[in-house]
């Protein structure tokens, strides 16, 4: 049995500690909901009321050049590289994830004309499947197939028809990571390109796109990298193909001259060719100040934590809420893991309910599905501990047995 | 001849004269490019710190639902409805002009199956052609006449092949100023749909989408609507439209239950089906901001102050600058003009630098365009009469020649 002595000491002993004050949290939160929407830090809130202020309010239209809002999409994309591995000019930071994957996905077709299959994975986040139905019905000869639908493996579904496959790094529900390295060479065998959805694994653990040959990415800014809520996604794409990438949202932030103000499309000659229009500067500013916080994180240091705190948690709930009925749903092994836990329990709803009441924010999916992410940069050991104490105590009292009667099953 | 006297009267009677003190702008600047980006509202800059500060930082996941930041598009479209002449559940904000085009445009294609047309027009602001291209990269046998390449009128480019002509309400250059219901007409008559760009007329000028039975039509808040920098675009879709509104970025944002989880995409039966990822909440929040200053201006007076301002500035850069090379690009009949006026002239490059350097802020469009745009919302008849004398200074003084020498042409 771990104790809080333990607990204590290996808070004293965290290399990451100091981040936690940096950060902005209600007072007694033990927030467990940075895989859904990240913290703010005291750098983020400082960017943007800069940005609105000063930028805005005072430097008006010059800010344009003068406060660099033009090259923000390439520079922060330059910065966030390193966060998955990509080298300078092969991320842009821009638009949505949604957007994203339709600009990848249509770039990937390009690269691979004469393929007409797309690969992507029915437990994926519903956005990326709703996307593909979008490609879809503008090739007409284009057809999906779907892990968990056509096939119970993704690798069974790999043939010399496959142009791209879109797939998740770390799944959105269980917290199930990839070997990304490996399954990028399995799609290289067959000629297709891999595309990574990155938004439950960047910022979470060390990625390295490069590393495992990955051709194109797509993430989100606003779960583990703290970039703000809703704050601009990114697009990778390896430099082997940057100069080939064709996507149809030619928008004027993606010509080779913006400002010439020419008659026809030209596209950049780099990675800017993956933008499209004007982007949101106070919440670009939001992801710059959070990513002044990550350029002095050290990746492996983040990694170590998470999976110290994700084991701790499974350890400390199977201790503490054994007979309560939960079965864990991420991977036990922690190369097998990314930085969040889920149990299912037949009363989720509720207990979610139950331990917000109490401070310890995680979320849940139905049907029966809790989730609780750990974002290592502001997370204790101690709030671990706590988070545990808090579920045992919830499933102890059994209050959640009214709420859920409460409820109805009317859950949304 | 104008005296300053009666400047001084205009200032006194000006019914929208109390909105100024509602703005920051820097102390003695005369800022004539709100029609490039707006000037920042107190409400604005309130808004942005309470969503980072309160919404964000302190409750953090609880925001989406708790602070409504996932129905801010439809809420905040309705609001700017009202600017547009759209009525409920017509208007969305969300994304870009760039990719609002792209799904207005896929949308009126599938609302002509069998027409393979697009018109639209040369002098647009190059984006617009830009994602035309994009549409037409996924349409093999789609077309694009333009105005000023295969026809000098727009007017002479329409046939029963159009599917629909995406049209300028006001043109970026020379603010001239089309009759929407008129060109609406013009294109129903063959059975076309009229698709309108509001990015220089949305907040410059009353706008009547429905009065004039236009489709669809698209815009910019950070222009007159003082959004903020990149603040999110709007779409707009007549009502008798929506429920057949198909477009290829069908993301979960436009799901019919988004929180379902659904495996395939069901759109949305109203207009977030124009919607796709999810939103920049701190840019959509200084609209918002932006906004609670809209909600209180009579349209009328706003257009009968706007074309007081620009007639001013006309009438007295004419009686001043007399001699100095200055050619009106601008249409001189108030009902033909936006909120801007463009003086062509051989140093318009240098001319503006050396306005901006005496505190008057206009900008240049190559190869000879100096553009003004005129917000009455925050600017004086003293204003233009200041802007006016400093114009006449500069070319009096004739500083700009050496300046245009420096630059040696090499004018971005």
């Amino acid at each position: 049995m771990t104790t809080i002595d333990e607990i204590a000491a290996l808070d004293r002993a965290d290399p990451l500690a100091a981040f936690r004050s940096e950060f902005v949290l209600p007072e007694g939160m033990v927030y467990l909901d940075g895989n859904s929407l990240g913290a703010a830090s005291r750098a983020a809130l400082a960017a943007v009321e800069k940005a609105a202020r000063e930028e805005w309010a005072n430097s008006l239209i010059a800010s344009w050049n003068d406060a660099g809002w033009f090259t923000l999409p390439s520079r922060l994309g330059d910065r966030l590289g390193r966060l998955i591995g990509a080298g300078a000019g092969e991320t842009v930071v821009c638009d949505t994830v949604s957007i994203n994957i339709f600009k990848a996905m249509e770039a990937a077709l390009n690269l691979r004309p004469g393929r007409r299959v797309i690969v992507a994975e029915a437990s994926s986040f519903p956005t990326d499947l709703y996307m593909l139905e979008g490609v879809r019905s503008r090739h007409p000869d284009l057809r999906i197939r779907l892990e968990g639908v056509d096939a119970p493996r993704l690798e069974d579904l790999l043939d010399t028809e496959v142009a791209a496959v879109l797939v998740n790094h770390v799944d959105y529900r269980t917290g199930a990571l990839r070997d990304m390295a490996a399954l990028t060479r399995q799609i290289h065998e067959v000629g297709a390109l891999a595309v990574w959805d990155l938004c439950h694994s960047a910022g979470a653990l060390p990625v390295d796109l490069n590393g495992a040959g990955a051709d194109l990415a797509i993430g989100c800014s606003y779960k583990y990298i703290n970039g703000g809520p809703g704050a601009p996604a990114f697009v990778f794409a390896a430099s082997r193909h940057v100069a080939q990438l064709k996507q149809p949202l030619s928008g004027w932030w993606a010509h080779a001259r913006p400002f010439a103000f020419d008659l026809g499309f030209e596209a950049d000659p780099g990675i800017r060719r993956m933008l499209c229009g004007t982007q949101p500067i106070l919440s670009m500013r939001s992801l710059e100040g959070a990513m002044s916080v990550w350029d002095r994180v050290d990746l492996a240091e983040l990694r170590r934590k998470s999976l110290a705190l994700t084991g701790l948690f499974i350890d400390l709930v199977e201790e503490r809420c054994a007979g309560h009925g939960l079965e864990l749903a991420t991977p036990r092994d922690p190369a097998l893991r990314g930085s969040q836990v889920s149990f299912l329990h037949e009363g989720g709803y509720a207990v979610v309910q139950e331990l917000i009441a109490r401070g310890v924010v995680g979320d849940f999916r139905r049907p029966n599905l809790m989730r609780f992410g750990f974002a290592p940069l502001y997370l204790s050991y101690r709030d671990v501990w706590n988070a545990a104490e808090a579920l045992r105590q919830v499933l102890d009292e059994g209050s959640w047995r009214s709420r859920n009667a409460e409820a109805g099953g009317a859950v949304t």
